[in-house]
């Protein structure tokens, strides 16, 4: 008999649901997928490089076509809304967007995959035209369209979306303001790696001086007959801008699942366990609607990110199809970038270690990221962060022109090892002078840490 | 009481025990390091990149100058051969190498860090002019000057020196003819990997028309009056060079250890337990005149390279100080590139893992480093080796233009944390369109891996 599945959005993770549903040739479905967009299965986070302009059409941002699961035996429902789902009678009514018309849809199993959205923060006229969310591809459309005629931007929120649309309309000549209400850009990382980023935006733009960094400051209100003309901010500011991008941070899409008596955890994300089931039956979950396991903290916390939808993805999958598989959690690793100016992290920041508890030591260090004497030679600055009691390596941060994120990657596999700090400097990590320093500065941020505990 | 400290050999694992023992304030000691240089404590590892033309003057690959020991406190003496210890009376003879007058120097305790050498193939006439060996700073002097007024050079050896001087040769378009007895390039990688790299080392070569690779042939001869002038291989080749580098491998320089009654290990190199003791009290060993113990294959091996060199100097002067350190061992973790094309692996290879009677799995893929979308995206192609039975990953390499390093490093902190595929493949790595895919290659390779071990 083939079970007859259900996913509900098609963004990330309900597509890799889908094709490694797909793939398990072993397990015999019927597989339909509804969403509200009239497309599925496209890159979100490279919309802020198709804004920039440096994906020449929107099309490249699409991973899989529906065609492409039709043609495996899959169903796509575009324009189709899941409006409610029945759990004892395993059902979802679905509406059409379009027409309006609701249907009954029965499933055997499952799977809410629907996302997160932009947060809208409070603030006057915040309907004006050109006051700009980037959440589907159309708004990206939309947003490069606007941007192609406008001489002032501003950027309210100061997180990833807010720094990758700085690069975008920074490139494009535009002045751009960004705001951001807390007093440090990117506030995921320590204060201290926030006033460094802070600091290498306005000097990689001072020579154009076309960007201008606000924070401490909320936006309270826009001005303007029909378009948004000004920006008023919580200081009394008055900012001219042509457009608005509202980049205060995203909530996940779970009022579907709060309605149908799902279990909801940490920023109401949906509760799920290892095996990405829901707290009722046969309803699964994954991607950014999600919580996470965080791996170093042994909390429950929302990350929503789209390597873990993935992963998760794929997890779902796999349990669904009735075989077996777990996801272990996440660590929150993250990389963005301005300009050429990377920015990375994984774990913990020193600032949430504390929080959590941690005895915590941590070692900072400028180096090259690679031998000093070769051409392109860049500094990153790194920071490690550990417990002292346990000696166990907690986090790291690393931002800078040189390769940063590869040090952020091989912390992650450590942290996911729960590794000590010896465990980490004697690392056999590869070297050659264009790739690195003979004591790379990973390491040497982790042997600075033990031999600070040992006075060695 | 001072304890004496003497220190023979001066380019990395030597200065590096010197400069952790002048940090380690709590031992005191007085310091005497023996080279039979006229320098110290220079980057081995530039020294291509200087030849090509990368780094202006050769100075800049000089880390310390002895001054800043001396100014601390140490003794360095440049152009003093050690020529025999005597462990019995912890005695050392040292030759100066201009006046050959001998003394004698007595040590509580000793270091041995003499390094390796090229080794020196039986060929004839090896004596002719113009043929080097890459070894010491003056000979990447000496070859310089020699390739600028050249118009062809012949290489001995596909190894990683080989290679990089066939970069620095080929960039300085002399005709370059690379030789190399056995079937493969790069003989270290997977037979399939080192196809893949004279593919494209003759790819990227193509439009010069500068570069040739011989393999399977043995050089039997040079000829020529003084100088080198014709190369004659084992088919009766014969080619005509200005210059020859010899790079058919290194040899450690163990002969005065070996001398001294200590213990050596595989090939030769000197047998050090975990401490960087030798087999004698009181003498250490570091850097590429020792034995290594190998993580995954549990066995001994001598791979000699500079990361390690340091690693192993810093746990050798924190015993030698009385305190405790253990090396845990390498991986064999290392990194060359051709041109733009980089080239790395940590752990065992297919072939190796298949020899030490591993039931070996693998996936190979070429993927892009990056989003497909984005500007710069380059493939890599990965290999992910493990083990059937104990799902253990063994090893990995990766080629490619894009950033194939980056994931090497990542699979080497699995390796020292003896991870399962399935640890491997949920690692949260960063994400971001331009630095990885939403499912980075190296997941992939590991979850194409899991899959077919689990039919899932």
């Amino acid at each position: 008999m083939k079970h007859k599945i259900v996913i509900i959005g098609g963004v990330a993770a309900g597509p890799k649901i889908m094709a490694k549903l797909l793939r398990t040739t072993k397990y015999e479905s019927q597989i339909d997928l509804y969403t509200e967009e009239d497309m599925i299965s496209y890159s979100a986070c490279g919309m802020p490089y198709f804004i920039e302009g440096l994906i020449e059409n929107s099309e490249r941002l699409i991973v899989r076509k529906p065609e492409q699961f039709e043609e495996k035996g899959a169903h796509i429902h575009l324009n189709k809304r899941a409006i409610k789902i029945i759990p004892e009678e395993k059902k979802v009514l679905i509406q059409d967007t379009i027409t309006n018309e609701i249907e009954t849809v029965n499933y055997d199993k499952l799977a809410i995959t629907t996302g997160a959205r932009p947060f809208i923060p409070k603030i006057q006229n915040i309907n004006l035209k050109n006051v700009f969310t980037l959440r589907r591809l159309q708004d990206a459309i939309d947003i490069r369209n606007k941007m192609l005629e406008s001489k002032h931007a501003v950027i309210v929120g100061g997180g990833y979306i807010g720094i990758e649309m700085l690069e975008a309309f920074a490139a494009n000549n535009l002045h751009v303001t960004l705001i951001e209400r807390s007093p440090y850009l990117l506030p995921i990382f320590d204060e201290d790696f926030s006033e460094r980023i802070r600091g290498e935006i306005i000097e990689l733009t001072k020579e154009k001086g076309n960007v201008e960094i606000v924070t401490s400051e909320s936006v309270i209100a826009f001005h303007g007959e029909e378009k948004v003309e000004k920006v008023i901010t919580s200081t009394g500011r008055i900012i001219d801008t042509d457009l608005v991008i509202l980049a205060a941070g995203v909530v996940p899409n779970t009022e579907l699942a709060r309605d149908a008596g799902i279990e909801l955890g940490v920023n109401d994300a949906i509760r799920v366990n290892n095996r990405m089931e829901t707290s009722i039956k046969d309803i699964y979950s994954a991607g950014d609607c999600v919580e996470n396991y965080h791996v170093v903290s042994k909390q429950y916390t929302w990350i929503p990110l789209g390597s873990s939808a993935n992963k998760e993805g794929r997890c779902a999958a796999i349990n669904i199809a009735d075989q077996f598989d777990a996801f272990p959690g996440i660590l929150g690793s993250a990389v963005t970038r301005f300009m050429n100016y990377t920015m990375s992290l994984t774990g913990l920041t020193e600032r949430d270690a504390k929080k959590l508890g941690f005895d915590v030591i941590s070692s900072t260090m400028t180096q090259k990221d690679r031998a000093g004497y070769m051409p392109h030679a860049q500094s990153i600055t790194l920071k490690l962060v550990a417990d002292r009691r346990t000696e166990k390596i907690l986090g790291a941060q690393a931002v800078g022109q040189g390769d940063a994120d590869k040090r952020i990657n091989t912390v992650a596999s450590a942290l996911m090892a729960d590794q000590k700090v010896s465990e980490l400097f004697n690392l056999d990590m590869t070297y050659a002078p264009p790739y690195s320093t003979a004591v790379d500065p990973l390491l040497s941020a982790a042997m600075v840490i033990y031999n600070e505990l040992h006075k060695c």
